[in-house]
């Protein structure tokens, strides 16, 4: 039977846990009009302010970027527990001790560690790059953030209208 | 001149910070091959272990869920700033107080706060919903992630090799 343990990755998610920020001083813009832009294009999306430079989409992919790395530490370590249970064991070690959250320091770090874990680190970037590009099944993601969205809205309504409907029914007998 | 005040939200992050774990007991494939399946449909992707019945890509849809949810609190409070000043108070006033982590808990527990910030989560979710199905750019998501972990991966080759030839250069002289 294999071991069953279990080893937490420290503080392993794919965002750092750094707080957001809202801030108050977010110029006013209702809808994302780029008509006042010269080129008079016209673009019906909403303002997302705070963003600056960068876009949500770009942070979201710099998101999936930490996960793909989290992806490929686990696509990695599981073809290493068979036949490699040496490097298996080094890759274990090495992340009970660095956090994945940032996927790029991780790879840095394990590149430095010893020539052996610079070889894992090359394989990881491998991995992250071939599923990123060829495994990871984005009309599957769109799909199922989609659903997922009209899903959690109807419910969260359904359940407030249960709610509701419970106490004024109680109120009526 | 507005007010520049930065109200943190309580720890906002995309994803809930519970440490990830890798198991030991994952079962070795080093390719994912659904050859096995009774079906005979061949699938060269690589095994991804852990997921349960869950895929990567739902785990992703989750996290840009509470993303899109994040998304629409920013779009509402910069609409609501000008216009409804008193409306846009109270929202901060409970983004004080309540984490983002969880958008569907955040929105519940605004349903449920009074009459007014019910109707403001009604318009959060209808907001995050537009935003998900025509804002979101979801075909540069995947652009600027592919990209992102290409060049992640040249950089961190390319400070490596810089490094070490600096060594080796120190050395021989």
């Amino acid at each position: 039977m294999a071991t069953s343990t279990i080893l937490p990755l420290s503080q392993l998610s794919f965002f750092t846990p750094k707080p957001y920020k809202i801030s108050r001083a977010a110029p006013f813009r209702p809808w994302k009009q780029r008509t006042s832009q010269p080129t008079g294009f016209k673009c019906h999306k909403m303002y997302v302010p705070g963003f600056g430079e960068a876009s949500p989409e770009a942070k979201a992919a710099n998101n999936l970027h930490n996960f793909f790395t989290y992806i490929a530490v686990k696509i990695v370590t599981a073809q290493l527990q068979s036949y490699n249970p040496e490097a298996y064991e080094e890759l274990m070690e090495f992340l009970s001790k660095h956090s994945l959250n940032d996927g790029d320091k991780f790879c840095s770090d394990l590149m430095r560690e010893s020539p052996r874990h610079k070889s894992l680190a090359l394989r990881i970037l491998e991995v992250r790059s071939a599923y990123c590009k060829n495994d990871f099944e984005w009309d599957n993601l769109e799909r199922l953030a989609s659903k997922m969205v009209g899903e959690s809205n109807t419910r969260l309504m359904r359940d407030y209208v249960l709610e509701t409907t419970h106490a004024e029914s109680e109120r009526g007998q």
